[in-house]
């Protein structure tokens, strides 16, 4: 299979066995990774990204590829992640299919591709991943790590499970555990994938590539990643131009349809459909309270889970419009992170843009995580 | 093909030809309806129920069929449609397969069904052929119109284009126009059916009904119908018994997916899908503003299309939590009605059932539609 990666991606060998949270293990697995800035003498100053699903490590443009990253104007020299102070690192999530070993990665038992031989993956095990690159690029605290959607989880993983390897957290739509209406949708995009014919049990190749499947799935995606209220403003009820509309019965015929469809021509065949797969199934199973099963009937306590967590500053910025990781799980996280006795505040912004409000409106987050920053000592 | 009406069905003719609004034209069609209580001697105490996309003509039990129906608790004896006082019919949507003449019913000309040959339906023919229906039953002004969903639209159809056949008016859970958002989830719906190898243009038979994509339609309209805040007390992270989940990776795990694969499976093969997709579309289509392009550039106008019907008094219903008819909808219909001079009032329940609510919320909606008819004069 095809991978994904972008140019000038380092990499970094994890240990060999790496052992996956829910069992198996990965045999010479590796994590890509990008950087900007300098690691100053005191090994103080670091900065790491974990991303959403579809993210590679390349955040923005840096000596070794110039071209812009996801997040362009938020990460650079004087940017919002100011590359003249800060260490950044960004890290591609384990089991992507952007440089990281997946599920489209060699078995190299085997010469071929994991696909669903792959471990099971769990938030965590990214989590654990990124703990030994920090490490590996010797780095024994990070001055912050900053997760974004699924990346919001990946850190509250990473900060339980690693505790003192970062000092700070600032969490971007992120949620302390799945909820039933982002399972509903991740579902429904899985078995998309699994009933286009083509998916074939995960054993298809680029010529067999499960394209219907994915672009069902990619155009939920696209749905709940923005909102209503954008969309009313910024597509209405307007036609598509007849030269553009299809012809056939039941095809485009709005504007809102063809923008889903550019969406998806973008994606498709772009990602790795196991690793959409195993992806998505990790975030269902997040659930941070697992670890805080206080109750005493076993019940996943959130709560007390996010209070396990030691950190000194927190910020979890969240937006009204998020219907995928809906505004009070940031709530959720910097009342439980408080809990837990750190300086924890909660940043909900008015952004119409939905859950990719932090990919677009830079001009309320960037202040919003520069600010944080800012007042980190180093 | 076929189809699925409920006994105790009747039937009325419509006028052959019967014109469609986009072109084309119905020949030998008919509607399905229902009855409960008596028409009075000065025909003046008749309620007309026009629908969703999904529901048949049977709203509730009657002498015709005991079964209880869609909105069983709102309709009947003593109910908060009393029909100890009012006259209430429903009729199946033409276009349905539920009765009413559609996709799935047999073209006069060939003896086949007309499949995709079915003229372009839009929600304006459901409201002429309810039109004629009222006529039809001898009656000149119905005491009162209610449309739900799909069929809240369908009421504003019928309104405007048939002044004075209906005197007041409740629209629940209805909107003015389709947006993009809910364009785009019902669009993302077709495109499930479209991409079913089964479907085949249209041209599928029960041995090869399109059920995958039929399944992605009916769970992506679940997870819309609904809303996240109810499923996060109803199913919050509980996990099937392990007897109940799959075995198969990516199978089903949580009760949430089991719920939408319970609908999913009591909706498939009970639904034609071509009907589905006509239906579908001609929501996307809907605009009241169409008939008032009074801002010289031919832009349709929600506003003034609204206030160009002519009603006494109406009631517009919506609950907070519905994503796919927005609760600002049923406020813009309030309003629009109100500028045409109705006595009209917009009604927003604390509902936390989403689009569905008014099937299922009946302590908060009984109350709401009861309160309104009983200050009808008759």
């Amino acid at each position: 299979m095809t991978e994904f990666i972008p140019p000038g991606t380092l990499w970094f060998d994890l240990p060999s066995p790496f052992a996956m949270k829910r069992g198996g293990a990965l045999h010479g697995a590796h994590v890509a990774y990008e950087t900007w800035g300098t690691l100053n003498e005191a090994r103080d100053n670091a900065i790491l990204i974990v991303t959403g699903l579809s993210p590679d490590a390349h955040a923005a443009a840096n000596a070794g590829n110039p071209e812009p990253g996801w997040w362009e104007p938020m990460l650079g020299p004087g940017k919002p992640i100011d590359s003249d102070r800060w260490f950044v690192i960004c890290v591609n999530s384990l089991g992507s299919c952007k440089g990281s070993t997946g599920p489209a990665s060699i078995d190299p038992r085997t010469g071929e591709p994991y696909r669903l031989d792959f471990p099971e993956l769990s938030v965590e095990d990214g989590a654990d991943a990124s703990a030994h690159l920090v490490r590996g690029l010797g780095i024994e605290r990070l001055a912050c790590i900053i997760g974004n959607s699924m990346g919001g989880m990946t850190a509250l993983a990473f900060l339980l499970r690693h505790p003192g390897l970062a000092r700070n957290h600032i969490n971007i739509s992120g949620a302390p555990k799945a909820l039933p209406f982002s399972i509903a949708i991740r579902s429904l995009q899985r078995e998309a994938i699994r009933l286009d014919p083509n998916w074939n049990h995960g054993r298809y190749d680029d010529a067999t590539y499960p394209e219907s499947g994915m672009r069902m799935a990619r155009k939920l995606g696209v749905i709940t990643y923005r909102s209503a209220l954008e969309w009313d403003g910024r597509f209405g009820r307007v036609r598509l131009d007849s030269d553009r509309g299809e012809d056939e019965p039941f095809g485009l015929e709005f504007e809102v349809e063809s923008y889903l469809e550019g969406h998806a021509r973008r994606f498709v065949r772009r990602f790795d459909p196991n690793c959409y797969l195993y992806l998505s199934r990790s975030m269902d199973w997040f659930d941070i309270g697992e670890y805080c099963t206080t109750r005493g009937n076993g019940e996943a306590d959130t709560r007390a889970g996010l209070a396990s967590i030691r950190v000194e500053k927190a910020l979890a910025i969240g937006v009204h419009t998020d219907i995928l990781f809906p505004l009070q799980q940031q709530e959720e996280i910097a009342e439980g992170l408080r809990a837990g006795g750190a300086d924890a505040r909660f940043l909900p912004l008015p952004s119409p843009q939905g859950h990719d409000a932090f990919l677009v409106d830079i001009a309320r987050f960037g202040p919003a995580v520069a600010d944080f920053l800012n007042t980190l000592r180093t």
